[in-house]
């Protein structure tokens, strides 16, 4: 028997629980675990919200915590690839695009382009609300490394033109908030948390 | 030195991390571990967006989201406290007061005010916004407990009775989507995961 449309809405509300479960590479703030994408995405939402009068002129918050809550949706198929690691990322888009037609497929037409859209857009960075959304996600590992004695930077060996690189979108997107965080960035390479 | 506007909010969202380690009752749909409130915020918050047909009408999507986002975060300082527990529920409100006081003025009075009034709309649920914000607060937890063999409610003894208490805003806030839900808890009663 065929689904109802509602149905369809809670089986993939229920599929996307695995985001639980997707580990990143950052831990949390006191250190005891590594963050998994569903912390990750509320974080990075409340971010967004708390940080709105940084964003560019005529950002949609709506459309941007949209874009915070599902930006990473598809991971719960094609898993989290690290930024900087480059051979994950040489298939990275293959893998998350042959996700995204699994799962946004669950929904019916109007929800699943919905979905598709937003996290089209989102990883374009090409439009206020984009930009400020990807502002913000490379913001907050960015911030939780700067308090977690520079973990991941050091784990991985990323080097602070990694890190300004990675970072570039929040310049792009908010001046004002980049003042702040590239002195952030400086002082982490003042401690030795990040290698020049 | 008085911290600036920004290093206020940067602060709070530092503090806030505390989410992800404050644990529910309820486990994941995996039942690997259990849920944080980071988690649960943000699958609620998915939830809102997904199920936005079903809200009341003139239901404002975006102050939905903010709620969602920011309706548990008293918790870092005054816990989870486990809806079905009677005396714990005692001095919750005055635990929470205390909590969001402490927490709310990390930031400047406009970002504090806009919180603080979110928040207590939340638990008044007496606006459209904050009716549906409810409902889904109350579905998050709902759909988790009918696919982990009724765990919660084992584990606490919970009847059919209490759960259509604590679901009573889903009906007041959606019939179309509570007469889904009801099927859903009598399926529940059928198979003995929750008790008469």
């Amino acid at each position: 028997m065929e689904k109802t449309r509602l149905q369809k809405q809670l089986a993939f509300l229920l599929e996307i629980d695995k985001m639980k479960t997707i580990l990143r590479r950052n831990v949390i703030l006191d250190k005891s675990k590594q963050e998994d994408d569903a912390e990750h995405s509320w974080h990075m939402a409340v971010m967004a919200m708390l940080l709105y009068e940084y964003a560019p002129k005529g950002t949609d918050l709506l459309r941007v915590l949209k874009m915070a809550l599902i930006h990473d949706l598809v991971e719960v198929y094609a898993g989290d690839t690290f930024c900087y690691d480059k051979t994950a990322n040489q298939d990275k888009v293959r893998r998350e695009q042959a996700a995204a037609d699994k799962l946004f497929s669950m929904l019916e037409k109007d929800q699943e382009q919905e979905l598709r859209t937003l996290w089209e857009e989102f990883d374009r960075m090409d439009t206020p609300d984009s930009l400020y959304a990807g502002a913000i996600d490379r913001l907050q590992p960015l911030l939780l490394n700067c308090h977690t004695d520079g973990h991941t930077w050091k784990q991985a060996n990323v080097t602070s033109a990694d890190v300004y690189r990675r970072a570039d979108p929040i310049r792009r997107a908010s001046p004002k908030l980049w003042e702040c965080i590239e002195q952030m960035i400086q002082a982490c390479i003042r401690c030795g948390l990040l290698k020049e």
